[in-house]
């Protein structure tokens, strides 16, 4: 057995404890796997005292994590400090200036920055490794880089956020609405005391743009990707799917656009999701990702998305890696490599669609909204008009177009714009084909 | 850039043809993921005039595929040949021997003399993979072995025939029997003019025993697989399945027993799965594999079980892996450290069962398999008395038991055996949690 491989920790939140426990708990599994032994050298965190449900004692604590891009006898810093800035850039900068290798569950950081740490771990000759950024315990980014590694890939898509597909799925099981399940999921602790990030699709932006950087051999732009969260997805919304034979899931979705030049689609949105397609059957806080290649056809990796144990998973899957030897590029290819694409102009897209809108109960509202359809050139598949609204005096009315150019469907919406026949903005959802 | 990866191919069948397809078609990609690019320096096989669809008078022709292992110009060996002996392990053992990396995706030779090709590998100093033996295009193998690493894996088993899927799969759409979709799926080019290997489980077998080794670190024992096929699965049973919530799939499953001391439970069988476990929901020649794991959780991958892409795309990954200087140890550790674990008991095992019996239609026999149930303790929780049985005066009797011992059950089976209650031997089928 050769030298252990030595490692700091930095943050001891959920997940930083889960790695220690990991660690400790599989330790013999590890060392025959890994052809050596993990080691802890160093922790750090803000609160020395609080209790982590670990025996940290045995472990030397740094009141300073910079500390550990100095020391010699650290071969691998491990960020669970989180922030896409401030601390935990610091720490990635100085580990890897410092020869370090760097693991982190970090989204925000790698969405933001991960090819300027890409490029300094490159430099430094050192791994940078974020398998637990992406879809907690499930080895995507692995799969993705490695597995798939053969193939010209179509399109990566998945559910990323496993708060919103708990919200979404309750609100699926139970009639409920978003703010009424939202609440509860607060209280049993499955989302944020402030949920923005996941429910505006923040979260599964960020995870997206790393996969699609890998998937594409793409330079990340996290900045270019469309996100719409599921704050407004109603009940009826669910409803009105069920009827039609779908889910709804919030899914992220990228490929490469190659109408004019090679072009980077990105987008998170609700969608429609037919109850036979497996992404359908993904229930509770579970992430799954799909992904399409020339040669292997349609590779569906699926569990779960979040938590102590998957996450820890990941981030010691990594440093197994590590241990083996390994130093791939962080994103794939060597980031100098890596194309720069522009956004894709989401108007070139077809597809069927789902919009809602609320109307006020009176007549001649739907021979409006039909005639901008027709105006637009959008051809209607269903339509279906369902129930009060939340407010008197107003509806819900649904409709499933034909397969058609998106562009079409936002001309529609810019000729209604406006309209007193509409009285708060329409929701357009895709299918999933 | 550095040198181009040079390789050979033994075997220009569907699989051979499509790694060349594979390889003149993402070779930019390739060479971009791999940091070289992988070139064919030799191909070989029976035929030399057969039309493959490729075209093959660019590389060197090799009437004896032998000489591969000889030309130093040569790093890796593709085997393609297929068979567990023979042809194919000469190959693979001189390949090995003359310090050849070696490729395959040869199911039966892995399980069969897996062990002595990895320690020869070793020895040799050189790669063994096979990620194309099992589950065709999804990097499962990868996934258990690098994505799964930090866990004690806890129980791994899923679908791994895409035939016998295509014909459980189309029996249940159509209520038709096994034999006339079997002929069927010959005609389609689903199922082999000689079907054996396939329908009795012995492929599903072979692919288990290669997870089984992986995923429990233990010296692959496909001479312990417990294998039924589903030859005995009548249209029947499957309706009578539906009717209770439940599909028939061939399922192969594999765990550590600590009743005793550690010993590996290895099963291949059909087994009733609830609708809305992932595995239900998996159509065709779709192949999925379940692994739980001590920290990830459930994680569940599935995709192409089989097919020239899919099995070409797995072939190209291992590629790119030695491309990228990947050595790692076949089996995940060294072939020495794999544990040596007897076979598990399968009376130790409880769960709830589904048993199917035909009977004569007359009075007194449902007394007879009730009473012997008792005797046994087996515990009935459903009971099915549906329809004609294949022959004249017989009728098909089926119950689901209550969670139970597995010793229970085959004590009942031993009391009813020779009874001329029973028309023919009854199929057991394990309900899957």
């Amino acid at each position: 057995m050769s030298e252990p491989l030595n490692i700091a920790l930095a943050g001891l939140g959920t997940v930083g404890s889960g790695v220690v426990r990991l660690i400790e708990t599989n330790a013999d599994l590890i060392a025959r796997r890994a052809r050596r032994p993990i080691r802890i050298a160093a922790v750090s965190a803000r609160d020395r005292t609080k209790d982590r449900g670990v025996d940290l004692s045995r472990y030397q604590w740094l009141d300073d994590p910079a500390e550990m891009a100095l020391r010699p006898d650290i071969d691998v810093v491990v960020e669970m400090v989180g922030g896409s800035d401030g601390p935990a850039l610091a720490l990635a900068r100085n580990a890897i200036a410092g020869g370090k290798a760097l693991v982190t569950a970090n989204k925000a950081m790698i969405a933001h920055h991960g090819l300027e740490l890409a490029a300094a771990a490159e430099n430094a000759g050192v791994a940078l490794k974020f398998e637990a950024a992406v879809a907690g315990g499930i080895p995507v980014i692995k799969g993705l880089s490695e597995g798939a590694a053969a193939n010209a890939i179509e399109r990566v898509y998945g559910i990323l956020n496993g708060t919103c597909n708990y919200i979404l799925t309750t609100m699926e099981a139970s009639g409920r609405d978003f703010a009424d399940v939202l609440a509860d999921a607060q209280r049993l602790g499955y989302a944020e005391a402030d949920p923005t990030f996941d429910v505006e699709g923040v979260d599964a932006a960020h995870k997206l743009s790393i996969l699609a950087a890998i998937a594409f051999g793409a330079r990340l732009r996290f900045d270019a990707v469309e996100t719409t969260g599921i704050t407004g997805v109603l009940a009826a919304d669910i409803a009105q799917a069920r009827a039609l034979g779908y889910v709804i899931r919030l899914i992220g979705t990228a490929e490469i656009d190659h109408t004019d030049n090679a072009a980077l689609f990105q987008r998170v949105r609700p969608h429609l999701v037919p109850c036979d397609h497996p992404l359908a059957s993904v229930d509770g806080a579970t992430n799954a990702v799909v992904a399409e290649g020339n040669f292997m056809g349609r590779l569906l990796f699926q569990g779960a998305g979040a938590g102590d144990g998957p996450t820890a998973s990941a981030v010691v899957a990594d440093l197994i890696d590590i241990a083996r030897g390994e130093k791939g590029a962080a994103f794939s290819m060597p980031s100098h490599e890596l194309e720069a694409l522009p956004p894709a102009q989401s108007g070139h897209r077809t597809g069927r669609a789902y919009i809602r809108f609320i109307v006020p109960d009176r007549p001649g509202v739907l021979a409006e909204i039909t005639a901008a359809m027709r105006d637009a050139g959008v051809s209607i598949e269903s339509f279906i008009q369902k129930g009060r609204g939340e407010a008197d005096g107003e509806v819900i009315v649904a409709l499933v177009t034909h397969e058609g150019p998106e562009s079409a469907v936002s001309e529609a919406l810019r000729i209604l714009e406006g309209s007193d026949s509409l009285a708060s903005p329409p929701l357009v959802m895709q299918i999933i084909a």
